[in-house]
């Protein structure tokens, strides 16, 4: 059983990250700054438990949209069939374990199958089963280059082809990435920074009344989960529609040239490189103004989106000036608002 | 023959520690520092060797408690037979073998049966063998930082879930963690320390009429085993019904919001990071106020937890400072007791 | 669907080098310098998306041309049964992945087939799907040595033999090679430097108006792709035709003794080491030329054509040195204009 | 043929330290420090040429004692036929070869039998060979540390267990740890030393008449073996009976509480740590009372037995205080004879 | 199609050191220095391209020369059968991969066979394709020295010998080794670079009218090679005939005791270790002398094959000194001539 | 066709301890210290070219002596069949690969005959090959410590027994071992160098009539390879009769206290350690005196073994100390003639 969403105390900021990305997935994923044990495997468990099942194509590995893009086997059995049964699956999270390979990423040939069969068949890597779930990788900064490059492709593509002795195969890849690292342990090059969405930072809670609380909902939730899952039914449920409804109403929502110029102003004066940045901004706004119940985006969006959209974006700063540039961030968002 | 948990002469911190956890396994297993040398594999046999057999699922190579959550196969079999038979079971030792790959630990595909009778089978791995048992990990700090993590997310989900080749197959890992490291040798990192719920010292004992009495008992059992259980059997026979008595009981014992207060002053003083401490202070001192035969948590117990507890979650100190610390440490303990 | 190549905003000097490169193939890829996120692998995609069809032969796993030089299957098929059928497919990008090994590049034995028909079968590499297509390398400069070596070789030769167990396999292996490299990370010795064909630098617009612009067609192209696509059509085409009739009049443009000295006193002024600059510029000025819709190449063919091929074969030179290189090189190519 | 045991001149240390566990195994083996060229591998193997056959249980591939713990084949057989026939064996050196593998030492699952009648078997390793023989491991500080640590445990437990892919072996490992060290080259971790129950060093030998001796009895046996085999066959057969006496009534020898006080004495006085020194003390100067024909254990055979057991275990010093910590070993020895 | 080898602009000395080779094989190939971009793979291929063809046993895999050293299988098929079919080959040019292996370049066990037919049989290699061609070598001293030094044997033996799981195979190995190396990417160890026959350097060309030449030979070939080639064959059959007429009469120019005196004297005064330097320009200046049609050598053959034998044997000099060896080396060669 | 041993110009001191080695293996091989060029395993091909045929068990892989101590496989063909055939064989120089693997070295399990006939035969090695043959190492230094230990226990042990899966083989491999070494390219340890037998330095040789003779004899052999031999018959046939009678009669030659009073004086008065040198010489003298045709060991005899047999044992010295140290050697063996 799974601590409910709405019953993690603090971390506010992550949870509105995870949350845009729930609304928008093309904002491409949130980077995790922090140590472990600040609940961020808990928190991304519990925002997939509280959202509603989504309707998927009967047996289909990759969890194909039945009204979407559709992967090889699925189209030839559309095609084949003419038509294909449903059904309803929840929402995952998919971890990505230290030290894949490409083959168990990507997924590779089925050599069993061909062995036995003399027929080449496909056998779906982890790009498989992230699809339109959440796919979880601890530490990724610990991972080699090439297996983020994949990574960070796919998420942006939404589709992995993969080919393999002569057989190639295509299906959709659509997930959202979630990342950690702790920054006290190396690093990952701008480039790959640049390609997260979205960025937070958690802290462990200091305020004592808090901490009893964390520990109190803890202490009841763990001697009687059932109990404890029911008090807290009517927020689940409130948060999952208004999530819901915030997806819906997205591309109702007008982007005027005036607010691009706003988003622009901010990534000129921050010198951000790329056009990333001014993207990300753009749609984390949107999804922002959804959730907030609005029908246009005002800048306390951008301002907000912003927030969550620059801190791996800004230049890497000797100590003295990092100050300076802070200064600079606020009076830049304050400038917008 | 194993030498009797009660005989054991000193190391009290370790003996409670490794009960601590048969009580309340989510307490989450105990790192032991110190030199080899010190009987610490010997002691964690002979506390198994003490515990009364529990009840399995007849021929589960998980040993699936009948009463708790089910691995793939036996909710299968319940499912298609309606009853499985029960069989009692030691509780073991098993130990993690230093360059243990990840397939070896959480099990992979069974091969050979995929390719003799063309069906997919799970190969279960050293998570499956320690379901319920002790997992013994000597040297934890050698072990690849993949491996530890895996561990220790295991430990902390008392389930394994592996996916191979469209294979998905999830059983029941709850397992009382026990590492030990020898701290001259190589560290671990501060968040996989966190993860360990207790952390004791262990040192050889000094006292000269000590000694001797370790060697005449060495002595006694080397030349003659039975006799030497024998002698031992009502010491050990008392030891293990309090412990499960205590187990039983644990649940009766109530957490006040007064005791919930105390553990967090004790963490804030001392300004450790994250919530795992507090959680872990709060289980240990339920189990060890069980184990006294208390049926409420008073400040002592709490004390006494919070000895085992914040050991490893202290921040580094340079080494001037470390007095001054655990002065800190003292006077915040001496101020609930 | 691929956002379209004409609706690029800026990085004129990238498209120009991908253009010329279709134009003439022979002139040897692109090297393009940059970060990353500034839609390099976008552009490519672009380009051969905006190609028309090219013709095949039919089934053939290298995109035979018909009329061009055939693989040993065609070979063999055209001498059994007297002709094959011809089929339409459009250029695409094939992706070089990181890590990727010396059989998976070229080609090797097909193991399975071996093993359960007993014959020796060749299982085409990348270099078999490159064919006739773009081969997209992103960060070359962290490839091995002895694969970019393979890759160069090849892309010189426009030929893949592979030899394997008494096996030999030849097929035509010619494609537009574009490798991606950011300076920072490492650099490329000049040997290999030297064997990409032309060299452009990206770097992020700055110029606000324009991003605005970027933002705004992204924003049109994510709400409505087909509306977009339909806005841009006309565009694509006339570039389409254009770099058609350009590869179709190549040859028809004369290279004069008199283009021969200009060009050769471009590399000598600048003292390029190898005849590669030379010829580069030679071909590129053609196909220049021929872009422009001219019957001769003109100076200013030759002057913009040396821009592009010896940005990466000037020698490298202490920092301090750099501006008065940079002086030179304008002077030397003012002199032709 | 082998050189004869009694025949090599001089290396009394190492002889008296191999001879006492043959006479009690659980002493724990012998580490030898010394060059290569000092013909240690030459006195093991001529030990074992020396020492009368051993009863086996007839073709058990783990020379299994009729008498004692058996292997699960054995143990099998036992059940199945009621009992089994014996034979006669040889003890031999066992040599552990540099660069050995986990499943190698350890034994693994037999693929081949696995693959062609679909049963697991296991496949014996270096450890099932070595039971009840010497393994003798030179160089042992170039073993990897997993690997010295897998011998130490299972020199430690005399019994080997293995569990893969579902099988589990147990089979008993009892053999006496030969190991040699060069300390010049690398050294063993101070918790590995403490494992070996003895330390002996070997110098070449510089007396001259001494030399002569020994390349006087090494050119006669080399001409003319037997004749020297003949030569030297009463002191080989004195010095077996002796040996094998000794190891009779090793049980008939008292350890009083006044001998276990000399013993932790000593090891008090030079602060060794844990508590091995004290036990191996105990046993090795029972053995040496056995040997000398004694029925009880006086200070001559503790300070001769200390004398095995401390070098290895006494704290590295720096250099200019070693010669006041030997001067404190031999005061303290001296202080009991 | 291949540039013309007579159509090379330049490099007369490679070309030379080449021929030479050609004519006595036993030379011992040819190390290029020089930067990539010089064309010597074109030279080598170019080279090939011209020579006449050779006879070879029909279908050997070894292109056995039915009146020199056989390889195993057509010994066998010679006895078995009593004579062999001939035919006509090219010489080719084997490229040798950077990153090859043992297996890959002698030769090994065909598994595939084995498995199915249950006979062994020898996998040729690439020293087996080698066999009277050219063995290309592209940075040399980038190989790993074991594959360096099995080249080397085989090159100095002319015969391949592979024992695998008793099976032995031997064939002959006969082929012009040429290197290529850049001096400033590592370099080959004194003692390899010693077995090289010659060693020749290769700069790109600087005179302004060669390069123009160059290049519009370039584009001639490039525009219509079937032209180009008819142009130039009368030049290509002229050396070729050349060359083979040398090859013919070399065994007809003796080298007397004077010749060896000169030889001699050279290296002594150069102080050249090894005798190999000796043997080479012996050898060499025997070639040169046929081919360039005289029947006895003269002082000019001497100095110059001397020239081509002796860059990679001088000693490695701290850089003030290389003038001055510079300058001894042609006082010595003009103290010949 | 082989360059005779006895045209070979110089180089004496390895000739010598070569043929040492022929005369008596349990010497223990030659260490050849020099460049490579120095025509060091033309040498040792020479020679065994020069020796008659030994008599071989017909068919063993191992060329079992047909009265020595035989191979598994031909000790149960005689106790099966009761006699077996000879046949006689040319003794051969094995290499010994860089690179070697232990399976590749000692031999291993048949996995293709185990796999298709289920029983388990071992696969010989090439210590297998070795036996009674030359085992020739070059460049000894770079093979990893694991082998050279290998090679050099089972060159002292005369016997090589490999145990893979249950199946123990046991096989003679007596081989005269000859390494080379430059010194100049890192060193063996110690240990190593004192297992070889005797040690020579080789250098090219500056005298020029005799380098003019080398290359004469080279040029005519080269030219007339059968009229060389001719020319040389009687010569290699001398030396050959030379040696086999030194062999007959080594062992009528008496070792007196005498002698051996002399070898003690020299290794002592040069504080060698370990007792190896004392019997090389021992045995070195008394194969030189057996070669020089005299009945009992003369000074001159020991002499000139010392010379052969200390060069690598003496201690390293620092560079100011090597000349006292070479000038000690000499009134060392100087004392004794």
């Amino acid at each position: 059983m799974i601590f409910p969403f709405t019953a993690i105390v603090g971390q506010e900021e992550m949870k509105i990250a995870l949350i845009l990305n729930v609304i928008d997935p093309s904002i491409g994923g949130v980077l995790i700054l922090g140590e472990k044990g600040t609940a961020k495997s808990t928190a991304v468990r519990a925002l997939a438990e509280l959202l509603p099942e989504m309707e998927v194509v009967k047996d289909c590995p990759f969890n194909c949209d039945p009204d979407g893009f559709l992967c090889n086997t699925c189209r030839e059995r559309l095609k084949r069939e003419g038509h294909f049964d449903r059904e309803k699956k929840k929402m995952k999270v998919v971890e990505l374990p230290l030290g894949v390979t490409e083959d168990r990423l990507v997924g590779t040939l089925d050599i069993e199958h061909a062995l036995k069969k003399g027929e080449k068949r496909f056998e779906p890597g982890i790009l498989a089963s992230a699809n339109r779930n959440f796919l979880y990788v601890d530490e990724v900064n610990l991972l080699e280059d090439h297996i983020v490059d994949l990574l960070l492709d796919s998420a942006a593509m939404g589709v992995n082809t993969v080919e393999r002795e002569g057989v190639s195969f295509t299906h959709p890849s659509k997930f959202i990435l979630v990342g950690t690292m702790n920054p006290e342990e190396g690093d990952l090059r701008p480039q790959l920074l640049d390609r997260f969405g979205l960025c937070v930072q958690v802290t462990s809670i200091q305020d004592k009344a808090l901490r009893i609380e964390i520990l109190k909902r803890r202490a009841d939730f763990d001697s009687n989960p059932q109990g404890f899952l029911k008090a807290w039914e009517n927020e689940q449920k409130a948060l999952s529609q208004k999530i819901m409804s915030a997806k819906e109403r997205l591309n109702s929502i007008n982007i005027t040239t005036d607010i691009l110029e706003k988003i622009v102003d901010i990534t000129s004066l921050l010198s951000l490189d790329g056009h990333r940045a001014d993207i990300v901004i753009m749609k984390s706004a949107r999804a922002l103004s959804a959730l907030r119940g609005k029908t246009s985006i005002d800048p306390e969006d951008i301002k907000d989106a912003a927030q969550l959209a620059i801190r791996h974006r800004l230049k890497r700063l000797p100590f003295e000036e990092i100050g300076r540039e802070n200064e600079k961030v606020k009076s830049v968002l304050l400038g917008i608002g």
